[in-house]
């Protein structure tokens, strides 16, 4: 994009008010700052939603949010337009968003996530164009497309977390993970288990969505409904019986109960409920852990370090994000978080912000 | 020891009955079996107690405890003869237990703990003689004598397991660790944060523990009836207010509540409550931690290879367990337990079981 | 097998004299002798042969080999009785022999290196029975028959320890592997580096080897012969030029020179030569290292935990070892280590110790 | 500094010619470009001298260099002002360089290390004042002043890397460390190490030498010169001679063979020789590490997020910086360096650049 052509305006959707979806503003023609000397100009193509962006329109984020924002912190687009000190793009590049714009490796720190959450405390991508310092963003592998990018930056950054991020603890071939149910983190570690040569059981509640599970390979699955002991009979489908090595909890109000019955010793939970929104009541206590050698994890998104490391294995194993069947319109963004809220959606819910 | 001199019987302590302190029965001239082909003799001089011990002449003791056992995990002593296949010791040698005498390294397994505990499901070292699997002691740091090497097997290793067992969180010069109380493990855990250069914040409740935990080093002390929001207080009292990076977290009522507020993000807290006997109530739901990006260990002691790096560690700094001033008579072992069931101790309590 | 009809002899090689493998001697009625407590007694059903092997008869093994020993180091076959005090292995288990019988995990010493090697200084395999102490087996994975477990013991667990050996660098999917050859050891790393999703470039000198090498996986194949600066070809063919993060090297004349170009910033290089026989001449000194800034890892085997994690992934991932079209019979060794010898062998080669 | 006091100009050395210390030239008033919106101006106080300064004027450092660029890689200074999107840092903050200022964390790239290095291709320290992106700044430890502090970004990070960069390898109290010469790194790694509570092997060839690193605490000193042999000799002062666990190993000429005697059965040793300046002929060659089951590493300096964890380690051990007597002036940068060229400082070379 020569500099003559660089746009001076954009689209983009506001948070006004923190009251619920209703509160978003459509702004048709916002203002583009000049760009920063290390910014890159980002045209957003496509954004993925996460429960973390709808609760953000009703203030209840916890994580840090702010009124005004843009909200949407999974985008994936093209840089347009580079600032003069800019070395890690050029204008071209295929870009997705880091979560945390300052969480560029090693653990977070507290203003970290207070301070630099895209679509939280930081204006996001539903907008057509949007400054980003080039600290915060990651190159799109090049097996995927920008709808399928959009769903990396939360959902599968928090699945690689949970298998990867504990160094020590990092899943190995014959390793057996256990993932719950068929939400975009939940898939991610299944089809990251799998293509790491793990095992993977997965956990459902209909033959439908066990046929998605069935598809991407888990190796055996359990319908929760059927089986309320599930954890027990997870730890039956491992070898000689010693439980679930690596476990992606999503933090349901009985999930965790199970996952302590099937958890290996020196096995890993992971925690990634709280990137989800509702948070079940009646979970055990952590005097419930006691009989149990294991590691626990709260776990929020990743670095961009390790969003590097998961790109390689997506490209290397052509993992196909799984996307909902239906892609939103920009303008249809509050039917498209009501939608997702309702628990409508399978798979990852896409708005598309502008045609290629 | 001549072959010709090796005692054929031995005085032993056994549970008899599972009902207490009371049904420990003293046997003057138990029998000694033949020497196994990979066994030794040991000729136990010191043995330490825990509440592990004492749990299991109640019966309550959940990792594994049976009837008739002769109690007593922690023993330091001499190998005074060995089987013919035996490699690993001579004859003179120091050793103590290994507490799972199958958890030679990596994890334990459910079969490890129900099966391998000295002086639980097999016995224990509160007699004179006994021939355990090579593969099943350790030699003793030759800074110690064998009151001190006594307390060793389950108090010291799991405060090093706190520290170092999670391969990719292990303590590092500068990093903070936080000790709860003056208990074995608490102590150890002091000892060794300051042997490897780290910053030690230690809570006690009153004045005369204090000045305990001063002297092994403790850099900030907080007194936890004056200061019930001591968690925060110690978060407080790190570089940059980033929190603990390592808690040795005893489990009490509400200690993890605390904790929970001290701990970095990313940091490591093991729990050793269950070493213990008493464990509290209302100690805060698995949801209290989903706001917390931390580690939750849950952790049993620690395999042979941990020891020997721990053993270096302790005979390179010359770390000196801290024992009770008084050391009891064998024949005492009923006194020393409800001594320390009453909690009057200060230090690890040990038991005489031979004189030099 | 009842003990009444439990052998008390069994046919046997012998090295006599270390001067080649003319001095292998059978011994068609050897004695067994009373089987210790914690040992197992075995009936070899295969034998795979190694470098080791070939060097021991030879007196030119460097790790530990004595002469009169029972030759073999890889056996897979039958618990046919176990000592009084045996708790891992019934008979009727499948079993293979772990390398060094003293390495259970961790690291190796000097004298688990020295004292423990099987068919070095300890007896080895090519006979029918022979009595292991129990630690020093391993389960052979379900899907593995008799010829193809045979093969682990020192081939695949090389390659495994170089994967996954360096645990702060264990394979990741995403990663790139290069290899070289079509070794033993070097068809493993190919096998399992695909097993975890990572790329897999490998060099050859011939089409037909070319073909195996296609057939297992391999993404890249590079003929050294025609491209003699492979290493450069091998750099570029990684994501970005950056490199290959995992190297098998065999420690060829002139392949460390190549390794060290197409070398990853912070990738391993392990070194597996000095399992193989002959070394090169005109290798790189370390002074050409100082310009990479990557690990060099000489490698031997791996411990028993291990193999317990490699099986995992053999089992999940149903990796079916390369064996040599040709099996051979016991009483043809010598022809057997010929073949070896002059490298007609393409894949493991086996030897038959007695029937089903 | 209020805004209308910012310097528009500065005192500087450049390198015209890169033929040596003699075509260092002063300009006493050089333009200070407008500070980017992600950049702070810092105003040097010291600046510590390593062989790859030295290098960089004679042309001849490996790892990137560039005609008229200003020397100096390792400077402390103090920002004097800010960027309008500065958040890491405000005006008063002490800080100092990190040496690749791309080098965030994890590894370095190729282009890292050719692009971002200070003194070599972009500007550095040897200077009144200069710009840096934010990002390229570290705090300096409250316990240091600017001079000591001045000797972080080489030589200190060089050391803690070679202990701790090797995350599975890292040291634990106990291990033992053996350290060659009086050279910067050398006496860092053996600070650090005693600060870790491991041992520490120091080898010199002088008895004044010998009392510095006796003054450091060196747990045994061996005369290199009195003892040639002095790898066996370090190996047999370990636990039980079974050899060092790190070497940090500055690459001379026998040195290399000498730690090959010393090192454990997987110990590391780190290379740190290209960092200074002349290296060794009649290294071994890789051929001789296949009887070694080692690590070799080369290394090159650190990340910025090592450096922040050893900063932690220096502030809690208030570890201090071995700085050469003599501190010079900031007009005699030529003398200095030739002192340096010469050995004849002991303990890091510090120049000020400007007064407090």
């Amino acid at each position: 994009m020569p500099a003559e052509s660089i746009p001076r305006a954009t689209k983009e959707w506001r948070v006004e008010g923190q009251k619920g979806f209703d509160c978003l503003q459509l702004n048709a023609d916002a203002p583009i700052p000049e760009l920063g000397d290390t910014e890159c100009l980002v045209r957003w193509h496509c954004v993925s939603l996460n429960y973390r962006d709808l609760l953000v329109t009703k203030g209840k984020y916890l994580f840090g949010s702010k009124d005004h924002v843009v909200p949407g912190s999974d985008g994936a687009g093209e840089v347009v337009a580079v600032g003069p000190k800019v070395t890690r793009f050029q204008p071209g590049n295929r870009v997705m968003t880091l979560l945390h714009q300052g969480h560029l490796s090693g653990a977070l720190t507290p203003t970290t996530i207070s301070t630099t959450g895209v679509g939280g405390t930081i204006d996001g991508c539903l907008r057509e164009f949007g400054a980003f310092n080039e600290q915060g963003l990651v190159s799109i592998p090049d097996s995927l497309d920008f709808a399928q990018a959009s769903t990396l930056p939360c959902a599968a950054i928090t699945a690689w977390n949970a298998l990867y991020g504990l160094e020590s603890k990092s899943l190995k071939p014959g390793d057996t993970v256990l993932t719950q149910g068929t939400g975009g983190v939940s898939l991610f570690a299944l089809q990251f288990a799998k293509a790491a040569g793990a095992y993977c059981i997965s956990t459902t509640s209909s033959e439908s969505k066990a046929q998605i599970l069935r598809d991407l390979g888990a190796d055996h699955i359990i319908n929760y409904r059927e089986d309320p002991d599930w954890g027990t009979s997870a730890r039956a489908l491992t070898p000689y019986g010693n439980g679930v090595s690596h476990i992606v909890e999503i933090g349901g109000p009985n999930t965790l109960a199970q996952s302590l019955k099937a958890i290996k010793i020196e096995g890993v939970i992971s925690i990634i409920g709280f990137l989800g929104g509702a948070v079940g009541k009646g979970a055990p206590s952590f005097l419930d852990v006691l009989g149990n050698v294991c590691t626990v994890r709260g776990i929020l998104a990743g670095s961009r370090q390790q969003m590097e490391d998961m790109n390689q294995a997506i490209e290397a194993n052509k993992v196909k994000p799984f996307v909902d069947e239906k892609i939103w319109d920009f303008k249809d963004i509050k039917e498209a978080m009501t939608h997702m809220w309702d628990q409508k959606h399978v798979g990852k819910v896409v708005v598309k912000v502008c045609d290629e």
